[in-house]
């Protein structure tokens, strides 16, 4: 069996887009992030910053203030776009997407490897302070609500618990094995 | 690190106590199993054939019928019994064992790898015929049956998800992997 999609459902800061990123360079495949982004907004005709806001979060400010208006035509209309994109992605094949619902979108795939990347608190806190530096918010809050808002998107549009290992072929904890180790592991699945 | 406990929550027919019984030969550590049930009997009191049907399920038919009798003392003492037992074996090291919540039981030592096993319905149908034969209930309802008063059991003691990602170091489905490759992925990262 080889793997021509690897799906990664990530909690935030784990480390989960670093490995995607990683994992497609060393496979040679396409990495599916920006380029996603600009595809979706080219399909939609939504902007890329709305994309990039609202195209994996239930996010609760602005436009979509989720107990109101969820479910609106918007929120619907920009999934229905990025899902076809995701799928025309995976037929192309060789591809590492990260996050949006895409472990389910493409659920009846058999050449899709499905893994969850999560991490402790700490190993989470340390990385988004380093990578995105510190803000107003604490850096566990910023994660808890980040997720929160991740499996809220996550579980309207796939009626899934977010995070339950049986969807995933693989769930690795990155504070346990770090990236590097992380990425391997992975990497071998898909080439053996 | 060097994990010197190994706790298995494993689906049933996903294979996890194999791989438990397969890892703690190759690693050269104790398999607790029908000696922990052993032990068990002697520090409760309880019969040994009580303990393998009551020790981590919810069992429906009996004693315990759910609904009513649940939360009554005698689960309750049969857990106080199997929790010390499992502490105590963790102090000793060097051990694998297979479900009654012993990664809840352990979560505040850091020496213990947590792992959750699972695979999909057609090959977990598969090894219960294999190893248990037919019955009049279908494998598949057989299995779903036993994971959910093993959940029940999971959510009653330890209020958590029984299989959410978060709680396990690695989650690995041997539907793909197959158990030797399961048990290499682990036992290299014990090893590590």
């Amino acid at each position: 069996m080889s793997y021509s999609v690897i799906a990664i459902t990530r909690e935030f800061g784990s480390g989960g887009r670093t490995i995607g990123k990683k994992l497609a360079e060393e496979l040679g495949y396409e990495f599916y992030d920006y380029d996603l982004v600009q595809k979706i907004a080219k399909e939609s005709g939504f902007a890329e910053s709305f994309i990039e806001e609202y195209g994996e979060d239930a996010s609760s400010g602005g436009l979509f203030s989720f107990m109101s208006n969820w479910g609106s035509n918007i929120s619907d209309q920009l999934y229905i776009a990025q899902r076809k994109i995701i799928i025309e992605l995976a037929e192309k094949g060789n591809c590492v997407i990260v996050g949006r619902c895409a472990d389910y979108i493409l659920r009846d795939r058999d050449d899709v490897l499905n893994v969850f990347v999560h991490a402790n608190m700490e190993y989470k806190k340390k990385r988004i302070v380093e990578l995105y530096g510190e803000t107003a918010e604490s850096p566990e809050k910023r994660i808890i609500d980040k997720d929160k808002r991740r499996k809220a998107y996550y579980r309207y549009f796939t009626d899934r618990a977010w995070g339950e290992a049986k969807y995933y072929h693989i769930c690795l904890d990155t504070s346990l094995l770090g990236l590097e180790k992380s990425t391997e592991i992975i990497k071998n699945l898909v080439k053996e």
